[in-house]
């Protein structure tokens, strides 16, 4: 019930707020169009904010959903299983990479165990336990979970983005953590956009051609056997998806239904993406695509969502750290509506310039001040 | 005198500080490439600052130098000269793009004038006074400055590299503003790597057709009229070069010195930093390059010193806004050589895979910890 909600409240971006934008950044004392695809980040901040300026997001969170994989057990990465578990221990320690990139950006990170498979100890509390289950079952054999658990995991993302929100975090980065769960999340992509799982299908951590061949097979093998339908995204998730994937789209919706924007890591970031633009297409408006990740399943999912990266550094990584480099990004973004002056304030002279090849017309008039 | 000590002062990047960050990088609890572009960068940080890990940049400097530039009377770029003036004023009230970015990402700025050509009113008294000359001469009709101005307009780059590193300042980013210097970087960029002239002009803040193509004339003619020689890059600047630029070669000349990383912006600091390596060469090591400028001469330049841009989008805006934006970025790839645990220490288990097409052999060695 409370999805159906969340799904209720997503509404489009406001138009008019974009178109506010827009008209603010032409008279910002900037040639027009100098601040590239920032300004065009900026309009729909501003139209997912449903006003101009968007606010400027202070209160930034990377949360790191985590869950482990049945399919690991079809040798779909040279990584134990057990490093899902001991990484959530180097998260909680903040010695991880995204715990010193987070740090860097002032980012607060919290871990969110939504089904690892193996016990985790945790001395000084500061894990979200809502397992759902320990680790899904092996999508290769058969259906990854019930739609049962699909749906509880969605709930807990959901859940984790009202909490945030609540705490006053204003911007919510998607990370994740979980030996194996690029195979899931190449399956999610291939279903879900229709892409040959060839063409989705990456090296993960790092493996090898043999390793990289067989994981191929068997996102193209669960394909056959699943038959899942686009149009039903639950149905997907609990055919192939992984745990983290499932809270993922959850956390994604509850941003949109908030109206807080969400910043995109990697492939496990954007499968979540294409699962929560399904069920409600409107959440596209409250995603930013934080970088391109080498995952090719990634850049799949963006061009579907029809997101532009920010960041394209060939991380591979996950754990939300793409998000957290592209979140200076998207703060000065929405900055720049705030802090400049206009032509008229600041007693500059304007030219309405822009290149031909821009506007395709050749114009250029000086206005007096 | 001052000059040749700087450039005596600037060694090429420490061999064992660099292998001590790639030893270490294999170490961290990270899949091993896994933070591509960064993983090369923090290299290039540690072989700077000549020991791993190298520091963490926490006191962040743009350093924008302003000049008028006689080529301004021949037509390149529809925006009053008087514009120039205006925007110091702009800066100096925290008002224009760069401010607000660097409020974004905690960076203070600084605006030198080195050769405005008006009058600047600077009641509050931050504005850097080092005018050399009231604007250059126009480059397409004789010099744009003499030997000696040229040398003077590097001395004050350099001198206050040395008087920002001696305030604390960790790592400096390269501003500019000047009406039409897109122009002489231009010029630059085709002198000092043989690039075509048609290939390095651009449209600068927004040109139509006929401009630019009025633009690359001027900038092909002055290259015929100059016969800018490449081995004599103080000749080649005073030749064609505008006072912000001899100055900037002058701050990038001063990090290396100081061994204080320099974040390049768009194509004033890139044709600069032409100018910098080709007085030292191992001045590069102190560059990195902040973003891809959409003005073309940029790129050209950066392909010629070896370095790939950490952001890429669109910018066209000069004043230190595209390093602006990368220096969160560079700091991230510091901090990670300080803030991760090591496999051993974090007690997690280690696989040495690295994709085949990174090393071009099939491993994947479960190594237990």
């Amino acid at each position: 019930v409370r999805l159906g909600e969340a799904m209720g409240a997503i509404r489009p971006a406001d138009a008019g707020a974009m178109a506010a934008a827009r008209e603010r950044h032409a008279r910002l004392t900037k040639p027009a169009g100098s601040l590239g695809a920032l300004e065009e980040l900026s309009v729909r901040l501003a139209g997912l904010a449903g006003g101009c300026p968007p606010p400027v997001p202070t209160r930034p969170v990377v949360a790191i959903f985590v869950g482990d994989h049945g399919v690991h057990a079809a040798g779909v990465t040279p990584w134990p299983q057990e490093v899902t578990g001991q990484m959530v221990a180097n998260f909680l320690a903040g010695t991880a990479v995204i715990n010193a990139f987070a740090r860097q950006v002032g980012a607060e990170v919290v871990v969110v165990d939504v089904g690892v498979a193996s016990r985790i100890d945790d001395p000084t509390g500061q894990l979200w336990r809502r397992r759902v289950r320990s680790g899904t079952r092996d999508l290769s054999t058969g259906p990854a979970m019930t739609r049962e658990e699909a749906l509880e995991a969605i709930g807990v993302g959901l859940a984790v983005a009202l909490e945030l929100a609540g705490r006053g975090h204003d911007v919510l980065l998607t990370g994740d953590m979980g030996i194996a769960n690029t195979t899931p999340a190449a399956a999610l992509v291939a279903a879900l956009t229709g892409a040959d799982p060839a063409d989705v299908t990456g090296r993960g951590t790092g493996i090898d051609d043999a390793t990289l061949a067989r994981k191929a097979a068997i996102v193209a093998a669960a394909l056959v056997r699943h038959r899942p339908d686009p149009t039903d995204p639950v149905g997907v998730l609990a055919a192939m998806g992984g745990l983290e994937h499932a809270a993922l789209a959850g956390l994604i919706l509850g941003g949109a239904a908030l109206r807080v924007p969400v910043i995109l890591d990697g492939v496990a970031g954007c499968a979540a993406a294409l699962v929560a633009a399904a069920l409600a297409p409107a959440a596209a408006d409250a995603m930013v695509a934080g970088h391109r990740s080498a995952e090719p399943g990634a850049s799949v999912a963006l061009a579907h969502l029809g997101l532009t990266p920010l960041v394209d550094l060939g991380l591979r990584l996950g754990e939300g750290t793409g998000a957290a480099l592209a979140l200076p990004i998207v703060a000065a973004a929405a900055r720049v509506l705030h802090d400049v002056a206009t032509f008229d304030s600041a007693g500059v002279a304007r030219v309405d310039a822009r290149p031909d090849n821009e506007r395709g017309e050749a114009s250029q008039r000086a206005v007096q001040t």
